[in-house]
């Protein structure tokens, strides 16, 4: 039998996050995602705000280009994803737990028995939560949440040829925003 | 306050009615599906098995660009489209209860507090569904389910401008065939 593993994917500031940490807190099993990007920074000796960055985000602005441009060999984005990918089925095969992000749903298709989940609230409840969590910035939070949005769906679909976001690539899709972070919690527990 | 009303859309074969009326049941309530077919044939003098097809399926073949032609006016879908607005409104604004398919969560976004569901599942549960629930056919239940989904997701896509199967739509996504029939029911009544 293969271990039962919860991948949660989620749009920037939807709680995806808190969410899985809650779900593994009360399921007394690990959360990997910063550990997960230590575990990586570790392996590939990228630094650790290029690797959480590269690892999930489709590069913006003048190289937004370089992911379909493979004339020279292999990018910095595939060797991290090749890495990725081996850290991702290492800490699925160690025993039962949850991972936020990465591609993990898709990494760990044929691999374990994943409950794969997806988070998503609305421009109002993200917009008011990454303020809250990460502090103001130049460019508007819904500035900013659409840049992460475009960019997280990019590089799933460039990496996983999976629709982001689409509900037929999730066991179940929650809106956190209407739902609450603890009623998501709530669902997702007996789940496992 | 708004009445509560539970809108399920869903793919064909995936059993959303099905869950709809367990749910129904549970909470005490009443699903409409058929009752609400028969009460729009009513006033719409439409043959019963029309408006079945016609509210909710783009045209399919020779007719297939009927959707969007509109040179000689409304069309008989227009016309029903707006005899089905009236129908789920009137419905919604009777009391609590449980609406399957025919585009409820776009007729009743402003007019009802709705918990908006999706359930979808794999090519074989619902094939195995449709020749167990509507028997066998001419055409294989692969072809039966692609074609329906593309007429579902048309229809839809030109009456709401939604993208039917995107998360992002729906408060909470269920894959009936993963998680199982009961298992989405359970889900679904507490959060009434």
């Amino acid at each position: 039998m293969k271990n039962r593993v919860i991948t949660i994917s989620r749009e920037f500031g939807s709680g995806g996050r808190t969410i899985g940490r809650k779900v593994a807190e009360r399921l007394g099993i690990p959360c990997y995602d910063s550990e997960l990007i230590q575990e990586m920074e570790k392996q590939t000796g990228f630094a650790a705000d290029y690797v959480k960055e590269a690892g999930e985000y489709a590069p913006g602005g003048f190289f937004s280009s370089a992911l379909s441009t493979r004339m020279f060999g292999p990018t910095n984005e595939d060797i991290l994803w090749s890495h990725q990918y081996k850290v991702i089925t290492a800490l699925a095969e160690k025993g039962p737990c949850v991972i936020v992000g990465r591609c993990a749903d898709y990494i760990l298709q044929d691999k374990a028995d994943c409950l794969k989940v997806f988070i998503h609230a609305d421009m109002k409840f993200r917009a008011e939560r990454i303020v809250k969590e990460y502090g103001e910035r130049d460019q508007s939070p819904e500035e900013r949440l659409k840049d992460k949005d475009k960019r997280r769906a990019a590089y799933h679909r460039f990496y996983t040829d999976m629709k982001w976001g689409h509900a037929q690539n999730y066991h179940i899709t929650l809106d956190s925003g209407a739902l609450g972070i603890d009623k998501c919690v709530d669902i997702l527990v007996p789940l496992f």
